[in-house]
């Protein structure tokens, strides 16, 4: 029988420890930094390569840049769990988005081997390279070429810099014709987990260590132009005004309005006014619009109910107003048998159970492509992300490790059986 | 008995004519520009000069550059009535913005001069300088050394390029020490009247030629400053967000709302927010407010009304909300006597009358601080102003010197009476 390492508990603040070990390595002296491929991405992965092997994996680093270690089943055919997350940041980032994760999926594999236990699938823990999509005009390079998604005109992208990702590859060491070869879509996938900061308040607000992801949202971006008429702003009476700027100012009120009773998140992020003087009536107003549900079929309707009142909001005003849908995901469902596991082992835990939807996208969203997905988020302070001032506790973090260790043991549990009564 | 030259039209074409010919000189070779003290600003006075003189004025500049002709009474005792606007132009301007008054001014005398008219009274035509405040940070220097107002430390400002006034009234060959000399405090004034193109659509909406002034609105210029907090747009829901966007918007829909049932104009002109991303709420908002009317205590009320509204839209959303009321400006009332003689002129010229504020500041706002003061506005085309595209037909401004023609007819009757009544 198995014993499962649930209750140790004082070792756990080796997690924070190693968040605040790899932000130290950065491309920049004063901040953290390190962008997909850079050489601190490269030099993080060779700690965390190291963390890995002390944990007793065997370890590979694929050809698009994605850090593996493998905690071996028995059974060289069993089949896999990927545990994972990111370790590229954004310029200037904190310490714990996307580390956090990998670093609990290495803690978990710890544990086990520590506690001597044996499971009956594989354990894959993976470290992304790529998921914030700071460096090239393109995002989650590493999951996508992990789902078999990878294009090969995508090699000749190139950064800021004019460095193309080809070449940012080679200088990794890295063989770009080899990441055909990064694909697990062919494998014998049990599902991926990802354990990620919140990166909003809902947890902190209702004092919860952790909460079950439902879903990853769907999202769509726009952009939208009112164009109107300049005018001097004393010699232009109310009636004869065609006013951009008041047409943008009532659609965004709409969002906000239509987002709280629809159950969505609505954002303008975005608003600019031209010619933007004191004394001059706004000729044109651009903002953006970031909406998003986990319901797609409610996105679609809150974006048309949008488009609707924009309309309304510009006629009303002898405005025009332009619409561009740039960019729309689709909502990725956690899988309701991992869900149900999860909330299993967070009561288990002794934990409320709470169950939110992600707002963020993350690895996982691709990861859904090819396998079951599931996701723990963990209480940050204050709900900051993407800033040197993102926190998790040591406390927090180690209620995240228990309590997939905890579905670990349901899992084997399950599988065990499964494997039996197939045998049978 | 005086013979007026009311019906005298085919000539008039010389007012558009004149107002093409000084678009002719300008600082820029691709567009209009005489900034005040430019030397395309003096060049446009030499010629000025010369039309002054050919309309048999007696002609002066004095020390803050403002082109002055004299058309004289027989009495040199005689008081004076003022007639004018500005000479000075933005950069990019169009041809008729201030120019028009004058080159109308001298149109008029022309007539007189041409008909053998004397008038019981001087009539001193004024080209100001300065009425754009565009060079130097300050406006209307020319009408405040007039009005008597002038500060010896308004010499040390410095336009863009580090010249001072003090330096560029030199390089005009004036003499700084003498504009005391300007003021026309201490002399014997009848009014200053303004001939001015709208600069706003309401007379082309209504199909008017021209409209009598009633007053200058006051105007109001504030800077607000809303702050919230940012965050995440996918990760915070939207009844924990402190969007400092939705804020401002609400209150620049309230602007609008209160302008047009409190029958005052309010724009929002400036309207930036940070950081300014697509996927980030917005965390600071900031815009401008130009309020304009010409009753100072309704702008007062509909001022505090706004920033009640701003305070109420702010702390229904956790944001705070500063105020920088920046720039106030009383209204300046038009003379009655003046405003019903330019009524009884314009209806014996067959036109409908029309009385209507004017939203925008103009060189009569200061003289209303030394005498009666008296604007007519001409119809131009779409409201446009202060760009190439200003249009003033060649109608149009026919019927304004011919009304200003026919108020200088009773002007006089009545002036004469006055005196006879006082002799007798």
């Amino acid at each position: 029988m198995q014993r499962w390492p649930c209750t140790v508990a004082n070792e756990m603040s080796r997690v924070i420890e190693r968040c605040e070990v790899l932000a130290q390595i950065s491309d920049s002296t004063d901040s953290i930094s390190r962008l997909y491929l850079s050489p601190a991405y490269r030099e993080g992965l060779l700690l965390v390569e190291q963390w890995m092997q002390a944990a007793g994996m065997s370890t590979w680093v694929d050809a698009v840049g994605n850090q593996w270690g493998r905690f071996a089943a028995v059974d060289p055919d069993a089949p896999v769990l990927i545990i994972g997350s990111h370790l590229d940041t954004i310029p200037n980032a904190g310490k714990f988005d996307g580390i956090l994760g990998v670093v609990c999926g290495i803690e978990v594999v710890a544990r086990l081997q520590a506690a001597g236990s044996t499971l009956p699938f594989h354990i894959d823990v993976v470290g992304f390279g790529d998921e914030e999509g700071v460096r090239f005009p393109i995002s989650m390079l590493g999951a996508r070429a992990v789902c078999g998604q990878w294009q090969p005109e995508w090699l000749e992208l190139a950064d800021a810099a004019g460095v193309t990702v080809r070449e940012a590859l080679l200088t990794c060491g890295l063989d770009p014709s080899k990441i055909g070869e990064a694909s697990r879509v062919n494998d014998r996938l049990l599902g991926y987990w990802e354990i990620h900061m919140e990166q909003g308040p809902v947890l902190e607000q209702e004092s919860l260590p952790v909460g079950i992801v439902s879903a990853i949202a769907g999202a769509c971006r726009s952009r939208i132009c009112f164009t109107g008429d300049a005018g001097h702003a004393g010699t232009v009476p109310m009636n004869l005004r065609h006013d951009a700027l008041n047409a943008a100012a009532e659609f965004a009120l709409s969002v906000e309005r239509f987002a709280i009773t629809e159950g969505v998140v609505g954002t303008v992020g975005q608003f600019s006014v031209f010619p933007g003087a004191v004394n001059v009536i706004p000729a044109k107003a651009e903002c953006s619009l970031d909406l998003r549900s986990i319901d797609d079929d409610v996105l679609a309707r809150v974006l048309s109910e949008m488009q609707t009142t924009s309309r309304a909001a510009s006629a009303q005003r002898g405005v025009t107003v332009e619409w561009d849908v740039y960019h729309r995901a689709e909502a990725r469902h956690c899988a309701p048998h991992f869900v149900a596991l999860f909330e299993q082992a967070v009561a288990k835990h002794g934990q409320p159970v709470r169950v939110l939807p992600s707002g963020a996208g993350h690895d996982a969203m691709l990861m859904a492509n090819i396998t079951d997905m599931a996701m723990l988020f963990v209480r940050c302070k204050g709900g900051i992300s993407h800033n040197p001032g993102e926190f998790v506790s040591a406390n927090d973090a180690e209620v995240a490790v228990d309590t997939v260790l905890i579905a670990l043991e349901e899992l084997a549990k399950t599988h065990t059986a499964d494997t039996r009564s197939t045998a049978s």
